[in-house]
C-alpha cells in the first residue's frame, strides 16, 4: 500500500492529506462501507462500519462524513449495501430505486449527491437487466467516479496555481476539499510555501478540525481564527487571497456554500481581495440561479449546544442555515478542470472540451 | 432591595435584567470588589470577591467580567483597593497612580477605562490634598460614573425607539450591553415584541451567554446564530436592523467593536438594513480615526481551545483580534444620549448640550 497511487493517479496515496486518502473518505471493503469518523479528527482516528443503507444515511445525517463529493461516494457505496450480492431480480431493483431515495434525502442541498446515485442506479438496472451482478455494478461505478473526482481536482489545481504565490497567506472558509489540498501539494512541489488562515467553521468545526489538520499534513503553516474575523484577517491585508470550495455553482455563477461564506466574499471585495471559488465539476447544469437553491436547516441544537453541553440559556431558540449564497458580483472566478471561468460567465464549461473523459460530474 | 431604583433612575433594580443591575456588574462592597463571574452564566451565578488591585486586574484580564464600562467600573472600584481607608499621604497618591496603570494595562483598545481611572485618580489626589479619604473619594467617583453611565444608556434608548418596530426581528452582535438592553426594556414597555438574532460571538460566547440571557429575561424572543450566520440572516431579510455597541467611536465616525462586526455591517450595507452603532457618550474625543485605534490581540489559546479541550490539531496557530474597525460608511447612524448622528457626522455631539449633567463620557 505504502507505494500505491492516490485516486488521482500522480501522487502516492501515502503522499496526500488522510482526508482525500481512500482511508480517509468512504470505501467498499467486501460488503460493507467504512467510514471514517470526521467528528473524531484531528485527535482521534475511528472508523464506522456499515452494513445496512440506513447506517449509511445515518452517517451522513449525522455528520460523519462531510463534504458534498466526499459523502455522494459514501452514499454511492451503501447503495451497494441494497442489494445481495449475485444476479440481481426484480425485488433487488426495487430495493435499489428506494435506498436510492432514501440516501438522496440525507442532504437537501447538494446535487452532487443525486447525480451520482442516478448514475449508480442506472449502472444497477442495466447489470441486472443483463443478469449481473448490480453490486459490483454500483461499487465498479463509484470506485471510478471516486478516481475521476480527485482527477479534476488535481486538474483544477493546477488551473489555479498561478493564484498562489510564495508566502502570500489565503483564506479559506470550512473544508474546501480534494482541489485546496491539490493547490497546496502542488505549491509545496514547487517549493512554495503558503501561509492558510483558516475560520474554525461553527458549529461542526470544519476548518479547525479537517482544513487545519490537511495543511499542516501537507507542511504548509496554518492559523486558526474564528468565523467572525475573516472580515478583519482581508482588511488588515493579513490574507491576500480568499478561497472557497462551493456547494453548487449555478449557471449564472451564484455560489452556494458552507454559511459564512457569504460575508467572508462581501470582505474580499470591499477590500479587493480575489475571491476564487474551487469547483472542478463547474455548474450544476440544472440550476439556473438562486431559485433553484434549497438551503438546508439543519437542528438548532447544533447551534444552542457544544458536543452535548446547552451554551444557550433556557428558552432560545436556535437556527442552523447549513450554507448561505453568494452572488456571482462577488466571485473573482470558478476554478475547474477545465481552467478558470469568470462567475458570471461559468456557463462557458460547458462549451470547452471535457479535461476528465469519464467525470460523472 | 427589591424596590430600590435601579442605577438609571427610572426602572427599578428588579426590572431590569441582571447584567445592568448592580449585582451583575460590579460593586464596592465594605472594602471589597464584588465582581459576578459572566464566565460562568448563563448557567450558574458565581460573585468573585476581590480584595486586591491584582485580583481585579486579573477578573478584567480573565474576561469574569466584560464591557468597556462596565469592567472600566469593576477597574474603577478596584483602584480603591489600592490605598488604606482613612487620610492618604504621599504613599497612598503613589500606591494609586501604580495602581491605575496597572488597571488601565488589562485592556489597550478601549478608552473608557482610562478615562473614568484618569478622573477616580484626580479624585483621590484631591481628596489627599485636602487631607481626606481617597477611599471614599474613588468610591463616591465610581459611583456616580455608574449612575451616570446608566441614565446615558436609557436616554439613548429612546433616541433609538423609532428604529425598532413591533414584530420586527433585529440581529445584533456579542453583548450591546446597557443601551440595547433599556431599548428592548422601552419596547416591551409600549407594548412592542422585538424578536432577537444574537450571534454566540466566538471565543467567549458573550452572545449566546449574557446577550441572550438578557433578552429573554427582559420577555423578547431570542434566536441564537453562529458568528458565520449574520449575513445570511440580513440577506435572507430575516432582521429588519443590525445594532451593535461600540468599544470605541472615533471623531470620523470609524466604529470599533467586537470582531465579527465588521461583516455584519458590510452585509447589513449590501442588502440596505440599517446598521445603528449604540454609543450613548458619542465619540472618543482623542480618537481622529481608524489609526488612533490599537486593536487588542488576546491569546491564541482561546481560539485554539474550546473550554480547555484543544480543537485544533497541533501545530496549528491560532489569532484573536478582540476588535475590529467598520468605516463610517457602512454605519447609518450612531445613537447617542444627545440623539442619532450620522457616523460621518458625529462630531455634531460636542455641539450639543449635555444630556446628563454628570456625565463622565
Amino acid at each position: 500500500m505504502r507505494n500505491s497511487l492516490a485516486l488521482d493517479g500522480h501522487y502516492l496515496e501515502r503522499e496526500v492529506p488522510l482526508l482525500i486518502r481512500r482511508e480517509g473518505m468512504a470505501r467498499w471493503d467486501d460488503g460493507c462501507v467504512r467510514i471514517l469518523d470526521r467528528r473524531r479528527l484531528p485527535h482521534e482516528r475511528v472508523v464506522i462500519t456499515c452494513t445496512t443503507v440506513e447506517e449509511v444515511a445515518g452517517a451522513i445525517e449525522g455528520m460523519a462524513i462531510q463534504g458534498a463529493f466526499t459523502l455522494a461516494i459514501a452514499a454511492g457505496y451503501g447503495l451497494a449495501l441494497a442489494a445481495p450480492r449475485g444476479p440481481g431480480d426484480g425485488l433487488t431493483a426495487v430495493r435499489i430505486h428506494s435506498a436510492a431515495e432514501r440516501l438522496a434525502g440525507t442532504r437537501p442541498t447538494g446535487s452532487a449527491l443525486r447525480r451520482l446515485l442516478r448514475v449508480a442506479v442506472t449502472a444497477a438496472d442495466d447489470r441486472i437487466a443483463a443478469g449481473g451482478d448490480p453490486v459490483d455494478a454500483i461499487v465498479t461505478t463509484i470506485d471510478r467516479a471516486a478516481a475521476a473526482l480527485a482527477r479534476q481536482a488535481l486538474l483544477a489545481a493546477r488551473a489555479a496555481s498561478g493564484l498562489v504565490r510564495d508566502g502570500e497567506p489565503i483564506l479559506t472558509h470550512c473544508f474546501a476539499d480534494r482541489t485546496l489540498l491539490y493547490l497546496l501539494l502542488e505549491a509545496r512541489s514547487a517549493g512554495k510555501v503558503i501561509p492558510v488562515y483558516c475560520s474554525e467553521t461553527r458549529p461542526y468545526l470544519q476548518g479547525a478540525r479537517l482544513t487545519a489538520l490537511s495543511v499542516l499534513e501537507i507542511g504548509h503553516p496554518v492559523t486558526l481564527i474564528t468565523d467572525g474575523m475573516g472580515g478583519l484577517v482581508l482588511r488588515e491585508g493579513l490574507a491576500r487571497l480568499l478561497v472557497t470550495g462551493a456547494d453548487r455553482v449555478c449557471l449564472d455563477g451564484t455560489i452556494c456554500n458552507k454559511v459564512g461564506t457569504y460575508q467572508f466574499a462581501l470582505a474580499a471585495h470591499a477590500n479587493g481581495v480575489p475571491y476564487y471559488v474551487l469547483r472542478p465539476s463547474g455548474p450544476d447544469p440544472d440550476s439556473l440561479g438562486e431559485t433553484d437553491v434549497t438551503i438546508e436547516y439543519r437542528d438548532e441544537d447544533a447551534v444552542l449546544s457544544w458536543r452535548g453541553t446547552r451554551i444557550a440559556p433556557e428558552g432560545a431558540r436556535g437556527l442552523y442555515p447549513a450554507f448561505d449564497v453568494t452572488p456571482a458580483t462577488f466571485v473573482s472566478g470558478v476554478v475547474t478542470d477545465r481552467g478558470i471561468l469568470p462567475a458570471g460567465g461559468v456557463r462557458e464549461y460547458f462549451d470547452r472540451p471535457a479535461a476528465v473523459s469519464d467525470a460523472l460530474f
